[in-house]
C-alpha cells in the first residue's frame, strides 16, 4: 500500500474578521510559511487605540515549525505588524527590493535591524523553504514592486495574487506577468487566492498612466497658480507622474509629509523613481520660486487631521499657507470611513479660496471584475479562496468564480482561524485555531481589552462623577466629604445646584446605610452609587460613570 | 424729497457653519419672518451629544418683531429644532399639510400642541405677515408636499427654493410649478436662494418614478424569496412605490421601525399614500404568510445601529430573523459619514446568506446642475445666494450662477450670522449677529460646552486615573491613601505593578512637598499630578486624565 500523502493547510490568521491584518499561514507537515503580516487601524469604537495587530498565538505555539514570512508588497495592511510579530517569532523575511526597503525603515525604528534576516527576491525567482517553494510573480498595484506568489507544495500549487491590478501600460517596470500565470495554470493549480477588494465593480481598472494624462491637462490649464497635490505616501508611480508633469511644465517639486518623504527617499535610493536634476527642492527653498513654478506633493489625501494637507487647510502648517488661486488636487479617493474628513478639508481649502480638483486624478490599485475573471481563466484553479476584502467583496468574487464554472462547493470564504485542508482530491475546513485582534495603545501591546474599551465608551458618552468620603474606622462616621468631582458630565460652574443635590443624595444614602447597620463598604458604595445614578438619570437623562471612593481614616 | 425705502435683511441663523440647522431670518423694518428651523446630528468629536440646535439669541433679542415660521418641508434639518425654539419664541408656524402633520407629531411629544398656532397652507396660497407676503410654490423633493417660497417685501422679492429637485413625473401630485417660477421671475426677482446640495453633480436628477421600475424588476426576478427594503423613513413616495410593486406581485407589506411607522401613519391619514385594501399587515401577522408573499419596509438604510435593519442584521431584532435567500434592498445612498456603518450591515446580512442589492434602487431628492441652471434661468434673479450645503457645494453653485451671467459681486456665500442688506440698488453684508450651535444631551440643552467635550475626548482617548489622599488638617500628614483607581486606562488586574508604582510616585511627590514646606493643597495636587503624568507618559506613552483629590480630616 502506498504512503498517503499529507494535505496542505491554509489558515488565515487575520483577514475577514480583522480587515487589514492580512496574514495567512501555509502548512505542510513540519513546515509553516506565512504570507504577509499586516496591521489595521482602529474601528470607531476602539477609542484611543493607535493600531491593531493580529493575535499570533497559533504561530507562537508552533514557532519551531515557522520558516519565514513572504511579503507581497509594502503597504501597512501587509507589513505593518512585522515589527511586533518579529519580537515574538524571529524568522527571515522574503520580499522584493522596494518592499524590503520599506520594511527596513520599520525595523530601524523598532531597533530590529540587527536581529532580523531579510532577503531581497527578484520577480521570477523562487525560494525553497521547508516543504515549500515560493515563486515571486510580477504584478501591478498602487505601490511598486508588488508580487503574487506561486506556492508549490507536495500537495499541489496555490497561487496567491496579493493586492493587484492588471496594468498593460504601467508607469514603472513591466506589466503583470500574465504569461507566467498562464504557464503555472497550464501545469495545474490547486487553489487561487485572489484579491477581492474591487470584486463588486464591473469592468477594468484604468491604467495608472491615465492619471499622468490628467495631471498634464491640469498643469496646462493652471499655468499661473501654485499646484498642490495630495496622494498616498506610498504611491511611488503617482509621484513619478507628478514629477514628470512638473518637469514638462517647468515647475520645481517639494515633497511634504513625513511618511511620504520616507517612502520617496527609499524609492529614489533604490532606483524606483527617475527624478530629473534640480527638480526636487527642499521646502525651505520654496520662497525662492514664484508660485507658478511650484508643485507640492503632500500627504493628507484622506483628510487625516495631522497630515500636511489638513494642517495647510486648517492654517496650522508651519511652512505652507493656502492662498486664493492655489490649485489643490486630490489624487485619491476617500477610503470608506474617511469621506467626512476629506470633505472637511475640501471645504476649508475652498473657504481659503483654493480651487479644489478631485475628479479623474486617481485610479484604483485593485482588479475589477474583468481582471479577476482574466486571472481565474489563466490560472484555472480547482479551488477558489477569495481574499482581501470585506465579506461582501469576497462574496462578489465567489459569484464571479461560480459563473466561471467553479463548483460552489469548491469555493471557500474562510473566516480567520479556519483551517482549510486540501489536496487534489478534496478540500475541507477541518479545524479552527485561535486568532484575534491585539490593540496597541502607546507602548502597550494588548493591555487594552474589552473592559477598558467599554469604560472609554461610557466615559466618552457621559463623562464621570467621582464621590469621595472619609469614614472613621469601625464607626463608619463621616469625617470628611462627600466631595464630588465630575469631568465630561456637565459644565460645573453652571450646575452648582446639581452638585449640591448630588452631595445630599450621597449623604442620605450613607445615613440610610448607617441606620440599617450596613457596615460593609462594598454595600455602602453600591447604595450611594445606585441612589446617585437614579437621581442623575431622572434629573438629566444621562448616565455618567460613577466612582464611589471611601477612605478609611 | 422722497422718503428713502428701507432695505431687506437676510440673516442665516444656521447653515454654513452649522450644516443641517437650516434657518434664515428675513427682516424688513419691524417685521421678522423665519424660514425653516432645522437641527443637525452631532459631529464625530461631539461625544455623547444627541442633537445640535441653532443658537437663537438673535431671535430672542428681537422676539417682539418675530412674526412666524415658514417651513419648506418636513425633514429634520428643516423642522427638528422647532420644539426647542418654540419654547423660547412662541409664534405661529406656516407649512403645507403633510409638513404640519409631521410637525404636530413633534409638538405632541414635547407637550406643545396646545400652545402652538399652526396654519396649513396650500401651494399657490399666500400668507401676509407684517411687511411680508409669502407665497407657497409647489416643488419636488424626497418627501411629499415640499415648497419653495416667494417672499415679497417692499424692497423686492426673494425666491427661496427649499430643498428641491425637478421631477416631471412625480409619484404623487404635480411636478414642480415651473410656470409660477417663470411668472415670478418675469415680474422681477431681487434674490434667489437655491439648494446647492448636488451643485457639484452634472446633469439632471432622475425621476423618483425610475425607482419604481427598479422595484418592479427586482420583484419579478425574486419571486420566491422574502424581500426586505430599507429606505428613509420620510420618503413617502418611495414607500408608495414599494407598496405598488408589492400589490402587483401579490405580496403583503409590513412597515417596521418607529420613525417610519410614525410618518407613514401620518401620510396615510392625510391622504398622501394610496394603500390597496388588505395590503398592509401588522408585523405580528407575518407568520401567517409565506416568505414569497412578504415585503418588509424598514428603517436603517444608513446603518444606524439601533434601527430595525441593523438589528435584523445583528440578529437582535425581536420579530425578524434574516434567512439565507432573503433579498435585501438598500433603497438609499449612504449619507457622507455613514459609509462604514452601511457596509457593516451589508456584510452582516451577506454572512447570514441574504442577497443584498444596493444599485439603482435610489434617486436623490436634490437638483443637479442642469436643474439649478433651469431655476436660475426661469427666476432671473439680480442676486444669487446659494443655500443648503457645505461650502464646496455653495461654491459650485456660485460658479454655475457666474456662468449664467450673474456678476461675481452679486453672488453671496453667506456665513451664519451675516446680515445681508439688499434692495434693487445694492446688496452688502453690513453686520454680523450672534449664532452658534447648542448641544442637546439627554434633558440638557446647552449645558455641555467645549470644556465638557474636551474632557470627554480626553477620557475617550486614555481614560482617567483618580488619586485620593486623606491628609491631617494643619499638619498635612498622610492619614490614608493614596488610593489609586483608574477607568479606561489599562486593565488593572494585569497591571498591579504599575498601580503600585503610581502609588509610590504619589507618595514621593507628597513627601517632596512636605520637605519643602509646601502646604497649599493646590500646589500639592499639582506636584502629584505632574510627577504622575510624567511617570505614566514615560512608562506607557499615554496621558490619562489625572484627578488628584485631597480629603481633609
Amino acid at each position: 500500500m502506498k504512503n498517503r500523502k499529507s494535505k496542505l493547510k491554509i489558515i488565515p490568521l487575520g483577514g475577514l474578521e480583522q480587515i487589514g491584518m492580512n496574514m495567512t499561514a501555509f502548512e505542510y507537515e513540519d513546515s509553516i510559511i506565512v504570507v504577509d503580516c499586516g496591521l489595521s487601524f482602529p474601528e470607531d469604537d476602539m477609542l484611543g487605540i493607535d493600531l491593531v495587530i493580529p493575535d499570533i498565538t497559533y504561530l507562537k505555539d508552533n514557532a519551531d515549525r515557522v520558516k519565514g514570512f513572504f511579503i507581497t508588497h509594502g503597504h501597512e495592511d501587509h507589513i505593518g505588524a512585522l515589527p511586533y510579530v518579529l519580537k515574538e517569532i524571529n524568522v527571515p523575511i522574503y520580499a522584493t527590493k522596494l518592499t524590503i526597503g520599506i520594511i527596513e525603515h520599520k525595523l530601524t525604528e523598532h531597533g530590529l535591524m540587527q536581529t532580523t534576516k531579510r532577503k531581497v527576491v527578484r520577480h521570477g525567482q523562487s525560494i525553497n523553504l521547508g516543504a515549500f517553494r515560493v515563486e515571486f510573480i510580477k504584478t501591478n498595484h498602487s505601490i511598486a514592486d508588488a508580487s503574487a506568489f506561486a506556492i508549490y507544495s507536495p500537495a499541489g500549487t496555490v497561487v496567491h495574487t496579493g493586492d493587484f491590478k492588471v496594468d498593460y501600460t504601467p508607469v514603472f517596470g513591466d506589466a503583470i506577468d500574465l504569461q507566467r500565470f498562464a504557464e503555472i495554470g497550464k501545469k495545474g493549480v490547486l487553489a487561487l487566492m485572489c484579491d477581492s477588494t474591487n470584486a463588486e465593480r464591473k469592468g477594468f481598472t484604468m491604467s495608472e498612466r491615465t492619471v499622468g494624462r490628467t495631471f498634464d491637462n491640469i498643469f496646462s490649464e493652471h499655468k499661473n497658480t501654485r499646484i498642490i497635490i495630495a496622494t498616498f505616501a506610498s504611491n511611488v508611480d503617482r509621484v513619478q507622474q507628478i514629477i514628470n508633469s512638473a518637469y514638462k511644465y517647468g515647475r520645481k517639486v517639494v515633497i511634504e509629509g513625513r511618511s511620504m518623504v520616507n517612502i520617496i527617499t527609499t524609492a529614489a535610493e533604490l532606483g524606483y523613481l527617475d527624478i530629473p536634476n534640480k527638480t526636487l527642492i527642499d521646502i525651505e527653498q520654496m520662497k525662492n520660486y514664484p508660485d507658478e513654478q511650484m508643485v507640492l506633493i503632500t500627504t493628507g489625501s484622506q483628510g487625516e487631521s495631522m497630515a500636511a494637507l489638513s494642517r495647510m487647510a486648517a492654517n496650522i502648517h508651519k511652512k505652507v499657507t493656502i492662498k486664493p488661486g492655489d490649485t489643490v488636487i486630490f489624487s485619491s479617493n476617500p477610503i470608506p470611513g474617511n469621506e467626512k474628513a476629506v470633505s472637511k478639508v475640501i471645504n476649508e481649502l475652498s473657504i481659503k479660496g483654493a480651487d479644489v480638483i478631485f475628479q479623474d486624478a486617481h485610479v484604483s490599485g485593485h482588479a475589477c471584475q474583468e481582471e479577476i475573471k482574466l486571472i481565474y481563466t489563466l490560472v484555472q484553479p480547482k479551488y477558489a479562496i477569495p481574499v482581501h476584502g470585506e465579506y461582501r467583496h469576497l462574496k462578489a468574487q465567489a459569484s464571479l468564480a461560480e459563473n466561471l464554472g467553479i463548483p460552489k462547493e469548491n469555493i471557500f470564504l474562510l473566516s480567520s482561524g479556519d483551517v482549510l485542508e486540501l489536496d487534489k482530491d478534496s478540500a475541507k475546513v477541518t479545524d479552527k485555531v485561535h486568532t484575534g485582534a491585539i490593540l496597541v495603545d502607546g507602548l502597550g501591546v494588548g493591555d487594552v481589552g474589552n473592559i477598558v474599551l467599554r469604560d472609554r465608551q461610557r466615559l466618552a458618552e457621559d463623562g464621570i462623577m467621582t464621590v469621595v468620603l472619609a469614614l472613621e474606622k469601625h464607626s463608619n462616621q463621616l469625617l470628611s466629604g462627600p466631595d464630588i468631582i465630575s469631568r465630561g458630565f456637565v459644565y460645573v460652574r453652571e450646575s452648582e445646584d446639581l452638585m449640591g443635590e448630588c452631595r445630599q443624595v450621597a449623604v442620605d444614602a450613607l445615613e440610610k446605610c448607617l441606620q440599617k447597620k450596613v457596615t460593609e463598604w462594598s454595600k455602602i458604595k453600591n447604595t450611594i452609587r445606585d441612589d446617585l445614578s437614579e437621581f442623575l438619570w431622572k434629573r438629566t437623562k444621562r448616565s455618567p460613570m460613577l466612582l464611589v471612593i471611601i477612605m478609611e481614616v
